[in-house]
């Protein structure tokens, strides 16, 4: 179970089946450094561009197609003191006859302390003297090579992930993916440090990090979309347009999910996730908008 | 400020400028008998029918188009030991490509034991023998008389509430509506024992209860969509489909919320919105589905 | 097989079971005039008001719960020589990054010039001074009483017919709704003198009119959403949001109809479909959109 | 310009960069196979796979990014005498409560005579038995590398073109790709002898074909979406889901060529656009929709 610290040379801007820039083995750890998503590191220099330059791609040996790869989110260190988000709401997330009167999506600098845990706003206006956010850090992009040779923006996302800006993937959180490609080429960049529901404004407060994961490969077991756990929680994520799509995917793997490792009939199935589904709207930004649905442990019945 | 015990000896099905069925004054409160989504009585007759049969319309001595009609919910208590629900997941929230899997939706009852808190499946499956569910009561359906004369269905939503099938709608609630008519003519109804996100089944653990509740009128003060706050949140909720509009429609009106009451302009107001905002999907079931936008109210800047 | 001369006296902004401004016979004709969108009549005097007041209802003797009203419209007359539009593209049906771009939406008179049968913009910008639209009659917004004792704002539409705004409904079309009242309480009103595909602009070229139309009683003739017919096609509508819904009902409606009516089960039926549907969007402008699903009669099989 | 016969040694299901098959110059003509959907060609080999196998990518010298790659098909002659089709409408085109009810999907067979110029099922059902098709051969999947990089799947569409499956790309019919790679890269496959509007089978009738097509290097001409001509038309294409996104993408890319070539203001062109738009589904099945915007030449304001 070795642990590989990786600096990476080059970043991708899509996901898809580039040659591998690390091998690791099943179970193995990796601390990655990653860049924001404009593609500056750690020390603000330019090293990669727009949009969501990916660390990676890591090939997981033993890991071939009709495989589970699982990725255990260790941690996330910040590894610089500053991020960056747009002001101003997306035009697609408000009624449109109120777009009109958005303010311009200007960049705005948000200073990161590690010490306080805590991120707030370089040059607040007034009404935001005191105001500042729990750092929070999460890993917006991240996937494996998707199936059929495809290559695909970070700009999006789709069953093997990619850019699904969900706040749920912090630190101990792992999440699944489909093996489409031998060694499952696993990416991941786009950190921010804090982020609400939906990524509104276009964007999480966005920085560089040094990601530490563990690796797993899951034999024999196929899946549609991403499924994941943390501590209370159980969840799959679904990637479309509109939510409704995306809520329909993420509910489908659920009750697929249910009935296959968890010996939950559909009838079962749905009295469970009507009395205790909980969604998560990850991003209404992207491309592909992303839409959570979890269970609780505890709201799950005890295995016989 | 005097406590009013209503009990209704009829119901609608419309929410609309029915002629008032109790006038009570601003302040008061009232406990008031509802009947369940089938038109059932505490005492399981019917009484009603279906689609939620609603108490009311309750006239708020004062409230005047223009002003908004603020109502709490102090209690709700269950009034009988039975409940029902669908079995299966509606067709609208799977894959279409899924939906002819899905079981046959039929009625199901569920035992509430108001002693322990829970309630459980009469008939359960083996794999939910010991599977029960906390008893965590919610309103399916209130609002006020809408806009322009309308009377419009106890099985949709809008501006005015409605349908909204929302869990967070539960003691200690205080929801707001946009008062259209004099008096308000506020309704309620459809009472859920326990419900999970969404109203996946098509059902919460529909169930007749009593319910605790107080108004306040508050002159002269505009709003599109409900508006209210629980203990810890303050949220906002809009209904429409898909649920990307529902999702615009409490987006925007948490953020002219923000203006008005707290002093953001649209520029604060997107920061705090990006980095705190948590969504609900409240129900993806109805004609209307509801979103509810919220925001906690330790997130909020201190006002100077 | 009377002819009626029906001067309105009052007009209505709900659709629903207000007590007949006339009764009619089945199979009796009507000249009706209609006033536009904003209330104004062939005067140009201010007599309703906005949103789309209605002429009616018409109480057609022996129609009843579960029979279809079928509504011939005869012939659309202009009753003056003005109408007017919104000009700019709605907020909702451009991207929504393009939508602060657009021109603030004034209102716009146009000449309808009856004897040349074209409608021209009375002061038009350089680049459209020779340019000039066919008059093209249509009636915006029709139906009778929903189902349920709901009042409905002529604003929106359902399966009762509505503001469905579809350029398809003009002289030669024959349109069937589902009666849900006693007598059916068939409205009409707010006619354009010409509108493209989706009601894009918000209006068509709103004005005032002189409609005859013809009823007819189909007994015991079940649908959910409007059907009907002109010289070349059949068609349903479906009304909702988003589109694809809107889509689905139509779909969903002509696949029944043609099972009911035409001897085709639903393998057959999808060839035909599959090969001949042509969808119009009607609007994607009103609360809900309207598309239509149209079959050439030339494209149906020749019945044995 | 010349003419090339180009015969297919391997066949792509991902449009992208890929290395040319053929070099043509800018007005060059060519003459190329293309084999169905599934992978057979005009002797109905098996020679590729499943989903939509391209035929190309042609190098077109002088096309650099920034450019627009016209392409006009100038005829689609049948290379055999047999098509295919899905049985059922697709379970996302009807109410999901009616999805269950739909016939399983089989493949179905058809003749295509094209002395007769028609098109009948091979084994008809009784209801069907007299009932043919006109051959109105199509082409379903073509379009030019995307930019960024990205390889993307036949299944899909986007800016660059892709599976439309509009029923409108037929001979006689112009159509224009932003040029995102050097020489454009041009693909093109999936010929349908016949389909309705939206696909809404799944399919329309698979054969093979031979393409006769010209192209022409537009310099400097941007564009978002793709753009063509008709006899009678111009029109814009836009590809997203839900329909609603594909349709503002297709009027926002109208409105924006109205302004930069035919010089209508976002004022001018609204009057136009709302007066004269018609939109075509032209699939409503694969995973982005795709919406054509229309508007006759006839409805075009002439040019001073």
């Amino acid at each position: 179970m070795a642990v590989h610290h990786f600096s990476p040379q080059r970043f991708f801007n899509t996901i898809g089946p580039h040659a591998p820039e690390l091998r690791i083995a099943d179970g193995d750890s990796v601390v990655a450094a990653t860049i924001d998503a404009h593609g500056h590191d750690a020390a603000e220099a330019q090293v990669g561009h727009n949009p969501n330059p990916m660390t990676g791609p890591f090939h997981v040996e033993g890991a071939v197609p009709g495989d589970m790869l699982a990725v255990t989110i260790d941690m996330i260190d910040m590894s610089r003191r500053q991020g960056w988000t747009r002001q101003g709401l997306a035009p697609n997330v408000v009624d449109p006859d109120q777009v009109a009167s958005l303010p311009p999506r200007e960049k705005i600098l948000w200073d990161i302390d590690r010490n306080a845990q805590r991120v707030s706003l370089r040059s607040a206006p007034e009404s935001l003297r005191s105001w500042t956010v729990p750092l929070d850090p999460m890993i917006g992009c991240l996937g494996v090579a998707p199936a059929g040779g495809e290559f695909i923006s970070t700009a999006t996302s789709g069953p093997y992930g990619g850019n699904m800006d969900y706040r749920g993937i912090r630190a101990g959180t792992t999440i699944c993916f489909p093996v489409s490609e031998p060694g499952g080429l696993f990416f991941l960049g786009d950190v921010h440090a804090a982020q609400g529901d939906g990524e509104i404004a276009g964007t999480g407060i966005e920085t560089s990090a040094e990601v530490h994961f563990t690796v797993r490969v899951v034999k024999g077991k196929t899946q549609t979309w991403p499924r994941g756990e943390d501590a209370t929680d159980i969840f799959t994520i679904g990637n479309a347009r509109p939510l409704d799509q995306a809520l329909q995917h993420a509910t489908t793997e659920m009750l697929n999910w249910l009935g296959e490792d968890f010996g939950l009939d559909p009838i079962a199935a749905s009295h469970v996730m009507a009395m205790a589904v909980r969604y998560d709207v990850a991003n209404v930004f992207n491309p592909a908008y992303s839409v959570a649905c979890r269970l609780a442990k505890s709201a799950l019945p005890t295995r016989g």
